[in-house]
């Protein structure tokens, strides 16, 4: 059985820290923003263009108006924006990664690109907000009223990005395997109740 | 602490049966139906009409209808629907599980009824859709055309049941410390992943 754990998260949760231990736990390896790289060097777009359209995504209204300016070779059908073109990107690695059959795959729509494999697990990482402030004001030295505003945008960008490239629900319970509340487990909790489940699944198969 | 926990399910999944394993094996009540019949005891309603508010959930039509047609003391202010007297009796009885400080609760809006509590755990319990009929057929006896009407019928009772009373979305993640997808792991499994949360929980504590 594959060992393939794709983690969703609330910008404060420990989703990625989360996914990190267990990256650790399973001895495989972690794909966060190292997918970008791996999908920038494959596409041929520079790391700073993605990095904006990482930004644009965190309006709906900006993503969705550089999605569908199109730029390519003319104004023929091969014509594909520029957030086509490193979703796509992306999708190919995570793919790829897919097919090796090993890693933690933190973010990236990932559970969706690899909704057709059976053998991955698929975790949404989310916490009650106080706990989400409390986090990241001590891991980004950020003040409370600055955390508050990252959060939102972050959410925000994250939902859009993912509706708007799946057609599904961010969130929504049906898209994953298992939903934590990190508030309630702390980030060593959450990987304990994971490891968990994986082993659990290996027992009934 | 206390040990509550609260299980919200998809039909089908084997969400009663994980109460039980879970009930069993932290050695408190579980209440499920019985909860009906002590809050039928309080509020002097018979089983009949219980029932029968019910099977009104399963159409929303019909069971906002009769929330809102009234009865009680005249036209003042104290009338109140049957499926709200229904309701709050059932409120009561969950309230005071709540306060005796152990049990699991299935059903009833049990997270919506102890929302204000931070030591009870509220889990919700799902399934892949061949999985939950393959569970049925086994359980029930029903045929895969009685399962699939079956499910579609409960769980829109079970939805409009929720919504309606607690003016939250049954199934959003944010009324859950955790959700499983019980097909994975099966109902032991599930159950275990549940008693592995409860652990983490105390550790961090």
């Amino acid at each position: 059985m594959k060992k393939i754990i794709t983690i969703s998260r609330e910008y404060g949760s420990g989703g990625r820290v989360v996914g990190k231990l267990i990256a650790e736990r399973l001895g495989v390896p972690l794909y966060d923003k190292d997918i970008i790289d791996m999908a920038a060097k494959e596409s041929g777009l520079s790391r700073e263009v993605i990095e904006s359209a990482e930004l644009q995504a965190k309006s709906s209204f900006s993503y969705t108006l550089s999605s569908a300016v199109s730029f390519g070779e003319g104004f023929g059908g091969e014509a594909i924006s520029m957030n086509e073109k490193l979703f796509l990107a992306q999708f190919d690695v995570i793919t790829e990664i897919g097919e090796r059959g090993e890693g933690v795959i933190v973010g990236r729509c990932a559970d969706y690109v690899l909704r057709d494999d059976p053998d991955v697990v698929n975790v949404f990482v989310y916490g009650e907000k106080e706990d989400k402030i409390r986090r990241c004001i001590e891991e980004y030295g950020d003040s409370e009223a600055e955390v508050e505003k990252k959060m939102a945008t972050y959410d925000k960008a994250r939902r859009n990005y993912y509706n708007y490239h799946t057609s599904r629900k961010w969130g929504d319970y049906k898209n994953y395997d298992l939903a934590i509340n990190s508030s309630l487990v702390g980030e060593q909790g959450a990987a304990d109740v994971i490891c968990e489940f994986l082993a659990a699944r290996e027992r009934k198969a």
